[in-house]
């Protein structure tokens, strides 16, 4: 059969690999029977896994692989050494052509720096960014960069806007999606170097809906769909996100904890409480793509389990489906100079 | 009689001016007869809220303005022009020598700036860095710079070490306080190219407890005293954790209100929890300090009520009495080019 999209995935990675992610695979291939899915990890671990579920056993692979890279070591000795591994494994998949996408819930550096260095950047593309999704007031945004390169150009921040906005249309299904600069104030003037020379840059970039600057505080608003800022700035804003989400729960916990009133209060609040919550959790979304690459690299959280990762899977799918990187190579690779979107 | 701490307080800035600044002068004094308030404003109004209360009439004057800066002008324009503005006048009676400190809850950009142009540096200081305290799961932290020079150099984020440093042990009497550099992994070599450089000299740097690197989703966490950072990188922190404690709290609400049991568990749980997000409120630290100036600049939130403005002015007493700028004279001018705090 011909599948329409085939995915790597690193079966070794992340918190709770082998057996979450075993279970996301099994859980994707039997919602669409179109797709497969190749696990890289320990042949004996992840069969032992996947022996606990029914599926077409045509549509899941096992590729025996004999290391494992971790968080401790240097993400970029580590590609280069472990050659061997689950990730630099199912990176060369997807470079050689073999698989479309590969997933991975093991060490963020070694992902980043895997996927630019063994997958390969686009044509045209000058900085491959890491664009995850976070949960809004009124739904979800993009922020593009978190990654690891940090002290970004102006022309990358627009090319991060022109990729940002073809992934949140395309993948996601936002039309037009609006974009917004990270800045410390509303109007063009304000902000440091970066901001000032790149604001005029997306001012004149067409094909994208540029509308300006965005403070922090509106961000978790979501009044905007992609977020462009530099990654030192993006990473800051993700990890604060989820430290102050973390802190808030536990200070309302302590909050009706203190009290019987509390207490019998919370307990009657909290399935409605725990329902809505669950719309503001990140990984409702799938992972966060490392955009502009030769392939999909998606990375998730290292805490991951089954959902998120059968979540990252079907955002592979669409990804695949809405042909992102051929859009991507089209607009930015002709008219890189221009920096300009054609329609 | 001599006044241990003379204030000038700005009447006329922020959205409840001047009713509430007034009445937080009043309850100031009331609570403190060694303190005196200087009211900056147009007289007939301030007058007006002054009369609704009892208090020692030798505790606070009236000074008559004319003018006022809005949020809406250019920063700069304003404070070069309306020299009869409440808050020009007031910054004036500062560098005079005729009050020691000046609060407002006017346009920040306009204390910044008048704060650097009026008041002026203390000798040895490179830059004012904007310094508020913010509210953690384990008490509060400084964040330091939050103000308006952005793109700041390695020397200026280590006398921003330093000053935070000194203000947190001796104003809110922290001792030995910890100091970490906001950065995107706790190793040294990680970061971006200002971090990278300051990283060591903050390493080197006498008289202050560095402990390292902290990544934003640790900052709610509040196991650092002192976090040091660029304007723009503090900027998006505090405006970020706004945001998100209101987004939070919006996402908590509608939880409640989705179920009659939720409504019912809300009801009963929420004076519990009101008095715990009570201990996660800013404005019960006083307003955010302009550090290493002539004098004390103090900008409280606009939304500021009496509360606040009453906390902000017992923090300019904390300083003053705390002799808070000799000590950052005394150490950062003799040992400036050493970048060295003398005990």
């Amino acid at each position: 059969m011909d599948y329409s999209t085939v995915i790597a995935l690193d079966a070794m990675g992340g918190d709770n690999a082998p057996g979450e992610i075993v279970k996301g695979a099994v859980d994707a291939v039997n919602e669409r029977n179109d797709i497969r899915i190749q696990l890289y990890g320990d042949k004996d671990s992840v069969e032992a896994e996947l022996q606990k579920y029914t599926y077409h056993a045509e549509q899941i692979a096992v590729i025996h692989t004999t290391e494992e890279i971790s968080c401790d070591e240097s993400p970029a000795a580590a590609i280069k050494k472990k050659k061997d591994s689950s990730l630099v494994r199912a990176l060369r998949a997807v470079k050689d052509g073999e698989c479309d996408a590969v997933i991975s819930a093991g060490s963020s550096g070694a992902v980043l720096v895997g996927g630019q260095v063994i997958v390969g950047k686009c044509k045209g593309v000058k900085r491959a960014p890491l664009a995850p999704v976070m949960p809004t007031e009124k739904g979800i945004s993009l922020l593009i960069d978190c990654g690891a390169n940090v002290d970004a150009r102006p022309e990358h921040l627009v090319q991060f806007a022109q990729m940002g906005s073809i992934y949140m249309e395309h993948v996601m299904g936002i039309p037009n999606p609006k974009v917004a600069i990270v800045n410390i104030g509303a109007e063009e003037a304000k902000g440091n170097a970066l901001v000032k020379e790149t604001y005029p840059l997306l001012k004149e970039c067409k094909g994208i809906n540029f509308v300006g600057s965005i403070e922090a505080r509106d961000i978790p608003k979501g009044d905007v769909d992609v977020i462009v800022t530099e990654a030192f700035v993006g990473n800051v804003i993700l990890k604060l996100e989820e430290g102050l989400a973390k802190t808030m729960m536990t200070i309302v916990k302590r909050g009706m904890m203190s009290s019987l009133m509390g207490k019998i209060g919370g307990l009657l609040a909290k399935p409605s409480l725990k329902r809505t919550l669950k719309t503001f959790d990140a990984s409702e979304h799938g992972g966060a793509p490392l955009l502009g690459l030769k392939g999909l690299v998606v990375k998730i959280h290292g805490s991951s389990t089954a959902k998120e990762t059968r979540n990252a899977i079907m955002q592979c799918v669409s990804f695949k489906e809405a042909r992102i990187n051929e859009r991507i190579m089209e607009y930015l690779a002709p008219a890189q100079d221009a920096g300009q979107i054609a329609e």
